[in-house]
């Protein structure tokens, strides 16, 4: 149930602009269940993004969603990264273009662009990668992209926070499943570590949980994080740590 | 001229929190003339902390700034994960320990607190990678520390925004030095942002500049951020772009 989120802007690099996306998304992520292991922020560069993305891959979790640089400007360049990094190719959306192009029209309708025609800015929001599925953009003109990696579930929306909400709610979330997943944080108090793995390891055994354990250094403390689809299971889980001798104290 | 940011709190994975520091952090090394190639954010976690770092020094930036996780609680790790990350031990700082104990009578003076005394919470905060020069905290007990690694600056600064910014300002910029690096921002007169592309292009192509660009929504005014080492290259950018054009506001 792990997750990664990774945020895309000069504009988050240099300061001028703090990265709001990232705790929204990790909030949505985690209330649906998953564990955000990192966030990642990287600048508008092709390179840059292929190799964190191909580092992020390696780690393999289950959700990695991608956010900024979908516009139609040079340094807009997140699409092209993304199908770089999965070694695809971009491909012509139809149905994206014809959005594109009816988005443009409504604004040049109500006054606010001088020209709705299709330059090259704008019709390049409608390449995404090959075999890539287009998530609609119901607040701007450039649509998102899902694509399933090796395992990996990749969402690419917008960096405009408005954008990137109303897609990652319509569009994202109901993607992910309607699982119910619980998750509760506790620190474990032990006085040896290496007797917590068999105990850990018979936990997962006996329920239907799944258990994050990482060392929390200085001393006899473990940070848990057990998940599960049913209270009834985890309950069960912290009962049993507990009738093992572990001291669990949620945190 | 790189520098990485890491920030480091579960708070920040969960959403609970956003994250202002790294913008803040970001700002002012940008000022300095240091060029963020990348952000990192992950959990109060050792082997996590411990791996990231890892990667961000094999990196080779000039500078890594670490905020966050240095407390007096069994989660905060990061002095462990750092020193484990340059294969050091931790060893007690003496001067660090007495202005830790004066912290906390003066709390306890003021009646902030009921017991002065250096528990095993408190005793920790002492505890810095071997060789590293303590940085003081002048809003809180934690100190910080500066280690030089390989060519690498990597400063240790708390994650509450009072302390981290009282530390950066105070301890670690001026050990960054001053370089001459510029950066004007405009408000650029255009209605459409992707007219605005082939010219940027060409621009960057014709001077030693960087150019950032974002949508100031749907108006005519499009955010540019221009970067130059030089004030002549920057000069002539604008010209350029105003020859074009494109009529720029400073902002």
């Amino acid at each position: 149930m792990l997750a990664e989120v990774l945020t895309i802007g000069d504009e988050l690099l240099t300061g001028h602009t703090v990265d709001s996306n990232s705790a929204f998304i990790a909030s949505k992520l985690v209330e649906r269940g998953y564990w955000v292991r990192r966030i990642t922020t990287v600048g508008d560069d092709v390179e840059e993004i292929k190799t964190v993305i191909g580092e992020i891959l390696a780690r393999k979790p289950e959700v990695l969603v991608i956010s900024g640089g979908l516009g139609p400007t040079h340094d807009d360049v997140t699409m092209l990264a993304v199908a770089e990094a999965l070694g695809k190719k971009l491909i012509l959306c139809e149905e994206c273009l014809e959005k594109i192009k009816a988005f443009y029209e409504r604004l040049y309708r109500e006054g606010y662009i001088d020209d709705p025609s299709l330059n090259e800015g704008r019709k390049k929001m409608a390449y995404l990668p090959e075999g890539a599925e287009p998530l609609e953009n119901t607040e701007g003109a450039a649509p998102g992209a899902f694509i399933e990696h090796e395992g990996v579930k990749i969402f690419v929306l917008p960096g405009m926070p408005r954008e990137m909400k109303a897609m990652l709610e319509k569009e994202v979330l109901p993607r992910l499943g309607r699982r119910k997943f619980l998750q509760r944080k506790f620190l474990a108090e032990i006085t040896d570590e290496s007797k917590l793995a068999p105990i850990l390891r018979e936990a997962l055994k006996k329920f239907k949980v799944k258990i994050h354990s990482s060392p929390k250094g200085f001393g006899k403390y473990i940070g848990l994080i057990i998940f599960a689809e049913d209270e009834g299971e985890l309950e069960k889980t912290v009962e049993y740590l507990e009738s093992r001798g572990i001291k669990l104290e949620e945190a």
